[in-house]
């Protein structure tokens, strides 16, 4: 994996990314049912991943596959039998795996039902019940305080039966059969930051490294959240087992800094790469560690597994006003933020795939660097250029514990520069790499 | 070692403790004679210690257990038979450990044995000359500048004569033979913060605690200092290994905020359990590195034993101008101070009694608490509660490896608040105590 | 190793580096050649130094040993016949290692190989050709502005033939076969500050280490920059293996604050004993990492060795405007300031020469200092002394793993006072040495 995509290529990239999300934007997805495997379906036309089923009542762990949920329609009508909630306006008027009801009842008994927030009176929340039967509508509070009193008529046409769970894999063999894992959730409805930013980067990151030599073998993954993941787990035990990096992303298009939140182990590869990769990508950013709260990480990263898996989100979920409302929308999301974090992907997965432990052919004294056109010939000048500091930091070092990144970290330069001196080395015969499999 | 004490409770423990060093003060107590056993007398009343005698003349390591000492009465008169230092208006006025003298001299010759505080010319200084024999008396520098000269008649009413060491000691078996030790020194003749602000609060801690179940047993140790620990030590060297934890309890009194001086070890779980005691109690408080002066953590951190011993203190000795002075008396203790202290050194005993490695019985991803009760049934909000992020930092970490205190260093939140979501866990049998031997 | 210099004794050194200087500051010195062999058998005055001499085409690791270079005269005349660059006026007039010439050329064809400083047009700079062949000329910028256009005679009357590479060597043994190395180049021409003052520093204290009882053997290496440590390592690579610890000595003689800069290894024994050395000299000073760039610790340092050398001097090389022009001269090295380095170098060899770890032979609490009248007698009063605060932290961490200087950085005192309460202790069959073999 060498190259990264230019400017151009990054804006292209960005617009498209930011298509697919208007795509799929409209379509009502749950952890179940039929709004992701057409999701799914649409993600097929870039990505050759695998969609996998897990059927209702499969125990995965301390959980069991909920039942199937679908809906095809859900409204509450006013005595003058106006629509005053629909569904067809916004998916996420209905609480998420509300169980079907159709009924009449007064205003008092149908505000039960109903989820607003009184702070942003102009939007309407996200809410979901999927392990406890219940049903519910969410709306703006502002349209709350309109509805009067009298009788409604209330119905919410889903069904909740056997069925399956739905998730997307695609896996892309490397030269190893260690693998760098990406991990997206695609169980909310129309939420673009949380949830569509992270499916849209992901499956342009698998497109693009498809067509790229890879040291790691590389595994996608497109799930719902929580119960998706540990279904995942429950059933690639072994293959986990081979993850030796990974992120889970999410919430990657908003125009936020980055945040990175470290892997449970906190020192990890995979946090030093994606600090290293930030640190120099001119970007602003924050690093936090690692809390049993979030996105999947919180499966990967459960003590039975404690796998290296980190979290690299622009704004975090839950500290955007947007977050789990009807204004995580199409305008909330940017093709120039979607572009920037591919990029900081891009090299945070250049680091893994390059970063490499080396030995010094010639570790007693300094090689003769001169007679091999690689240093200066006219001496007595107060500096060393870059590119030589990168060459002498990478002998000195290469003592077969150091890494490319831990030899970046220590000179304070670009993991870049650094590969790039050990590639001038190891052509002169002057560095030997260190299987990875001595390590 | 379950429940703390109300703020009731507290206040009314405060003034006992007030009450005690007030029914002690006129002591004149020395580190032998009768002032220390009549002090260990009346602490009966509340604790039943055991008195021990060591005879003078034994050898403890490099050390001889002394000549006791006892003194009757002292004075100075001037020509005019004045008393013009008088030992019965405060014991203070005679350097502890004076040899018996009678003898008539002049002012000059007396000044020699004359100790003053330039600085504080009201106050009377506390002087010792233990080790070597000597005699002397020490006054207010203004009751000195009023001495004539003149012809003056010394008397020294004291007895040095073979005997014993007595020191207190209260074992509070616990369901293991693993100790905590709490010690304070009791040889301070009338100095209240200085000496009997300890012994106050180690008494009550000794009351409280003989009512309650205790996981680790429990010793408390009433001593004269230096030469009482070195005894201790010396006759208990097998007992002294089973010591996990402890405290030198002194100056405990005053107003000043809270000072901790770590163990020589420096991060041992004493250190770490005062440590986050003081961090949530809302007091001021400063942490110090251990260095080899101070009270009997001198003696339980000398090399040969290094015990995890720390000191626990307000204002340290030798930093209240008061300190070894007549102005450490009853006014300078507040019922108030010693109320706020014993609940600091009651909520470190908590969590050393309650500190655990537990394991997560289910450690392949999170549990499912929502079908247990332990997680709200709504999704879609930003925060998880703190009950509820304390249980998923309890599972995440319980990996065997970590105690409910490393937790909740890590969690950045309260012991207790860890220890109940632990206590809820095990109660679902999602978590299973690792046997304190096996850490 | 035990006395220090009084502050007369250290001016009175400080003035006879400055002549040392100033007798070979005209000698055109390089890598090879007569140069440093005059050079040399200077400093023989002194120290009873031996010369080594390396022959051409001798294989050191990955380099070679090259042609002898010599020079006899060199200059420049305009088309009057007069000397416009004369090599006679100063050495640093010529390229070092420039091959022989004799030829007439236009001002067009000399001027590419005519070197100024623009930024500092009086000065003249020094370059040097070593590994290449070239020729070329040194000269302020003032003076190539004032050539006219014309044809002009070049001359430089050098040879480059077989020979040798010199350099000089002294070994003073100690009652230990493990060495303390300390290393100087001695190859630049007319240059003060770097490679002079480093000279006159080296060969002073070798000069004053031999009239002294030493724990350590001392080793003293003046070389030809890279090739003469390359050189040396190559042919004493068992000898390498006793340096336990080493600096390289350069640019030590300017009036700049000191800057220590560590050996690769970060926190070797020689880079706590600088630091602590500088923290208690009332220097300002600095301390930088590692970096593979500098003088010969790049030689020490190659992973191969990875010795514990780091460099101590004052500016660094490069960070001062003098630094390789002819503004490196006698005015700009002062004889107080090579007074202060001297000063500073021989703590540091104190500290390492006297460091050693201890055993306290009676580790159970507190031997009864007072007894054996190291300890004041009468008590009470709030502090210790600082000798009895020094012996109190030397017993408590004599546990035969804490050095003498690992005391002194926890206790926060100087090495010194350290030194001497171990020294009474053990006086006092208190401690007992551990033997260095055991550490």
């Amino acid at each position: 994996m060498d190259q990264l995509l230019t400017p151009t290529e990054l804006a292209v990239a960005g617009e498209r990314m930011h298509r697919l999300i208007a795509d799929v934007y409209p379509i009502c997805r749950s952890i179940t049912g039929d709004g992701i495997r057409q999701t799914l379906r649409r993600l097929r036309e870039q990505v050759p991943l695998e969609i996998h089923e897990v059927p209702t009542g499969t125990q995965v762990f301390d959980w069991t596959v909920p039942m199937e949920w679908n809906i095809r329609d859900a409204w509450v009508k006013n005595s003058a039998d106006e629509k005053v909630i629909d569904f067809r306006r916004s998916n996420l008027h209905v609480v998420n795996y509300s169980v079907p009801v159709r009924r009449k009842m007064s205003l008092a008994e149908l505000r039960e039902h109903l989820h607003t927030l009184p702070d942003r009176p102009d939007w309407v929340p996200y809410r979901t019940s999927y392990y406890q039967e219940n049903w519910g509508f969410c709306l703006a509070a502002n349209e709350l305080a309109r509805l009067q009193e009298g009788e409604y008529e209330v119905c919410i046409d889903s069904t909740l039966e056997h069925g399956s769970l739905t998730y997307g894999e695609y896996y892309l063999p490397g030269r190893r059969t260690d693998e760098v894992l990406l991990s997206c959730h695609a169980c909310h409805p129309s939420l673009c930051n949380d949830n569509l930013s992270g499916v849209a980067l992901v499956a342009t990151i698998a497109e693009l490294l498809s067509n790229v030599t890879l040291e790691y073998s590389y595994r996608f993954l497109f799930i719902p959240g929580t119960i998706g993941s540990i279904a995942w787990l429950a059933q690639n035990e072994l293959q986990a087992s081979r993850i030796r990096h990974g992120l889970v992303v999410a919430c990657i298009g908003d125009s936020g800094k980055f945040h990175y939140k470290r892997s449970r182990r906190g020192n990890a590869e995979i946090d030093r790469a994606v600090v290293h990769a930030l640190k120099y990508s001119g970007e602003e950013f924050e690093v936090r560690d690692f809390s049993p709260y979030g996105y999947d990480e919180r499966q990967f990263c459960s003590p039975g597994f404690n796998l290296a898996v980190g979290s690299l989100t622009r704004t975090p979920h839950g500290q955007f006003p947007e977050y789990h409302t009807s204004a995580d929308n199409l305008d909330f999301v940017a093709p120039q933020a979607l572009a920037g974090s591919l990029a900081i992907y891009l090299s945070v997965l250049r680091i893994l795939d390059n970063n490499a432990c080396f030995h010094n052919l010639n570790p007693k004294c300094e090689p003769q660097l001169g007679t091999r056109g690689l240093y200066r010939a006219l001496g007595g000048m107060a500096d060393a250029g870059q590119f030589e500091m990168a060459m002498l930091w990478v002998l000195n070092l290469s003592d077969g514990d150091h890494s490319l990144l831990d030899i970046a970290e220590r000179a304070d330069l670009p993991f870049n520069l650094i590969l790039r001196s050990a590639q001038t080395l190891a052509d002169q015969q002057l560095l030997g790499r260190v299987s990875p499999t001595a390590i």
